[in-house]
């Protein structure tokens, strides 16, 4: 079956294994008519970039855009970006051929389809994020058109520095706020607004919880406190809903944090199962992120986009 | 945009208002030959229904299974289920016509549609849930036949008694843990079992947040801690994961936690606004839980087995 | 699979089986705020019961409406329908369940679920097409609103009379004309609008061909001739198009036919395969048409009413 | 919203313009483990290229895989093939930029997205087909494994090269037979195999009919001429039906007829609206064929094989 696609108006469709010759999107749905540029995309893919301080691959990624735009305009057609993979070394993964890395899909991607392309994570490498971004780009065009704007935040209490020189590696929590959301986005009852959200942020590799304003401090509370109490002119003297009601937004703003584990491949020696079932030593090569989740900001607001983008044109149909 | 439907080949459909004349709800996709019968289901919908404890609403909810089994079997061909809706005192509801609930979807469902059944909650009442306990009770079936077995458990801290009696209510925690999963369901890149689970789950109405495996607590461990450590015979020493790499069920078990809200329909004096924006004093009449967490257990699980049923039916496809 | 969802955004499910206990259909996406009234559907329904004079199974089709409206006005939440099954003699098609009646899916359907709800043909049968009858009901409601008319007619060159006294059975072509289509629907490049309406037209049981404009005329004429040729004022001299161009609405009236072939069930003794493929006599029992095309006239504008419910949604979201 | 996707589980997403860098098409739900390579792709693509008779664009269409193949075999994931536009004398169509060529898409698309690439048909190109071939190339592989061919034919009775002659085209007919289709496919009751057959073949451009089996001509023939007569050892002394009983493949060939008007684009002097429906005298310049029929007999076979690669999973879940 076919998971490489999301959205159900707003459509992305990414593509590319880690070192094959690109990673690439297809954006199907995108309304005509909306101003985009290349430094639109190349912009968002910038702040996905490693910063030097944390070691991770620094490739200097050019999105190509190879349809759907004309005139500095999208056509209504498909917009298919891509960018090329450059700085492939893949013998960095020849040792890992035959053996399971831990925390990662290696032996999943096995179980499901019987081999996989074992250079840097093929198809399951953080590198196809990439793609999220470069389509989240063209929904943030969208959504600042309609007065809506996605900002996140990374929140790590880990000493990255230090775990660093360990040879260890750190998580954090993302918190994101989605701003001047208009009231009625969200379609009962299947596709809310946080359940849409949640696959969205949930479908980034490294990402294990999500919660919506109170969250789970909401299990603790009584009903009295938890409710958003009125305080006049529409607002609310707090918003522990996250901005969500039924599924469906309630024009306070949108709230909620991600949690995001520590990156799995770390030089530390570890053990780990090989094909055969057998545990061998392994200590991880290659250029990695000691934390992953000051790029993850970015892909997280990406894919918050894409969902309120989609939600946007699906409102247009609620009404006679 | 209709988003009454989950699932991509196990397919559920449901509809209906809580104060209409039926809950119902339609399974396409459900494979042909698997044994129903009406207990099944009757069984099922018995365990959502309240503890005389939590004076909640009371009604003997009876299936009736209007297509899609012919001689004890799934005939391949959709299986429709309805309840009627009982004891429909609309009344109690009159009040709240032009006043918007805190807490609840009255105003987003308006700001959303124009207008609302504003009877108990309409589309937007918990008794929605009844449906998916009812497909869910034929996905678990299916699941069985494949030695899948999902079971859910209500962790609450509130003392209800006490909250009852201030006219106030209590959320809580559900713990969800599904064994003999085999290796290999779930859909890159954005259909991860983790993330279809997610939207499954935060799609019932209270639930504001979701945790797989070391969750939340995984944003402050290392990178070696977190990682699950071969322990030998394709076993591991923990299960950080929840059971799930790279968006792939690994064998582990599936573990999650989903938090839950309190009630928000509180009899507790509340301030709300209504229609004209004007803030006026409610206080919530008629029947509600005090916590709805012991019956979202039945929910969750429900939930959790559509996902599984449709995961598994999508694996036969991965491989030629 | 699932093959019993129409639509992208104005989505109809069908279920029930002949004999069971109901036909019904589930529509979801249609927009909140539509006047329905029991009675639309009551006349559209009536138009698909036959003539005394053509001798098919009478029944009184009382649809009742289950959810999804409320004070006379769609909810924006999924509608659903029923009609009971009446006057259901399931003993007439007891000697068939071990014989694959010619023409008929009774085979085919063995072939795909290894068994079969052998009364009437079970859910195969031409009874199916009530539902969308009324799920077309609900359509034609909402493009009546925007000024679009699906108007569709029987042409039949057997004679009925005689075919009927001979136990045997008669075809024919149903040309439907759409007016009041603004220009733009239809969405490039797979979901055109004649791809569409083909889809739809050809999933009704008896339906062996379609074509559009001058249709397969069109593949003996010079571009010079098949090209419409302005007349002026923004029409043109001729619609060999149908109303279609790119496979989107040009704004001219969208012309199609359709050819349906004979009904398959005829009294006259015929050879038949059984389940252990040796071949039988057989005559066909109980009440059947001996020519379905007059009832099948507004199952086609049904069907085609749905697609164009779902084009002018779709086209909403073209725009930014 | 998206129309560039065909299928359900073997999906089909196609990009580009005739003028644009590229024409693409990214295959999700390929299943993992099928041999692949370039040349299966290029000689697909050599079958769509012009005789040199023809006098059509010349290009030589190479495709680059950019995904989804590794050491020979298909991975379970995306599958994205490129081909590059070439030989681009955009100029050709600088006066056509305000007017609608007839019988084209030039206005129906102006009326939809407000605007167009108005190059070489920009996205209503035919050479949006070539897409079509490279992804019909991976299901033929498909279907090759599972004993399934498709073989179609062009029934051209005009006389071509007197028409180029006069500077007009000509249509024609395409005949199709798939066999080795095992008895069971298709999905009732909307995705009917000649339902997704006919939007398949229909939603290629200058398509304007198809019929299966006896099609038209079964609306003026008898029941019991049409029903097809069991000849023993499971076979049929005809095929009126096509092959398709009910929407499900009986196991006898799939037979059908596709109707193509001819090519829009002729030297010949016509009369056109321009964009302020002024009417104009145009002679189209550029290289056209006078008959696409030749060409598009791969392009049927592409999507046929597309759908059928798409029901043979889906039938893999119609049994628990």
């Amino acid at each position: 079956m076919s998971g490489n696609t999301f959205g159900n108006i707003f459509k992305v469709t990414t593509f590319g294994e880690s070192h094959g010759p690109v990673m690439g999107c297809v954006i199907d749905g995108c309304p005509a008519g909306l101003k985009i540029s290349l430094n639109d995309i190349e912009s968002e893919l910038a702040r996905r970039r490693p910063g030097a301080a944390h070691g991770s691959r620094d490739e200097d990624d050019k999105p190509e855009i190879l349809s759907g735009i004309f005139e500095g305009k999208t056509l209504g057609s498909p917009i298919a970006i891509i960018v090329r993979n450059k700085n492939q070394n893949s013998s960095d993964y020849d040792e890992l051929k035959n053996v399971y890395r831990p925390g990662h899909a290696d032996f999943t991607w096995d179980a499901k389809y019987g081999f996989r392309d074992y250079r840097g994570g093929g198809r399951s490498s953080g590198r196809e994020t990439l793609c999220r971004v470069a389509a989240g780009a063209v929904a943030r065009k969208f959504l600042a058109l309609n007065g809506i704007n996605v900002k996140a935040e990374a929140i790590i209490s880990s000493d990255i520095e230090a775990l660093r020189n360990e040879g260890d590696s750190a998580g954090g929590v993302i918190s994101c706020v989605v701003t001047g959301v208009p009231a009625g986005l969200g379609e009962p009852v299947f596709d809310k607004l946080d359940a849409r959200i949640a696959a969205a942020v949930l479908s980034i590799g490294a990402c294990k919880g999500i919660e919506f304003g109170a969250g789970f401090a909401a299990a603790n509370m009584k009903g009295s406190e938890n409710n958003d109490a009125p305080s006049g002119n529409g607002k609310f003297a707090s918003n522990n809903s996250g901005g969500i009601l039924g599924g469906i937004s309630s024009g306070q703003d949108i709230i909620f944090k991600a949690a995001f584990k520590p990156t799995p491949s770390i030089a530390k020696p570890q053990k780990a199962y090989d094909k055969d079932g057998n545990i061998k030593d392994i200590a991880i090569k290659g250029r990695h992120d000691t934390c992953i989740v000051p790029r993850a900001v970015v892909v997280v607001e990406a894919m918050t986009a894409l969902v309120l983008a989609d939600f946007l044109l699906m409102q247009r149909c609620a009404r006679v």
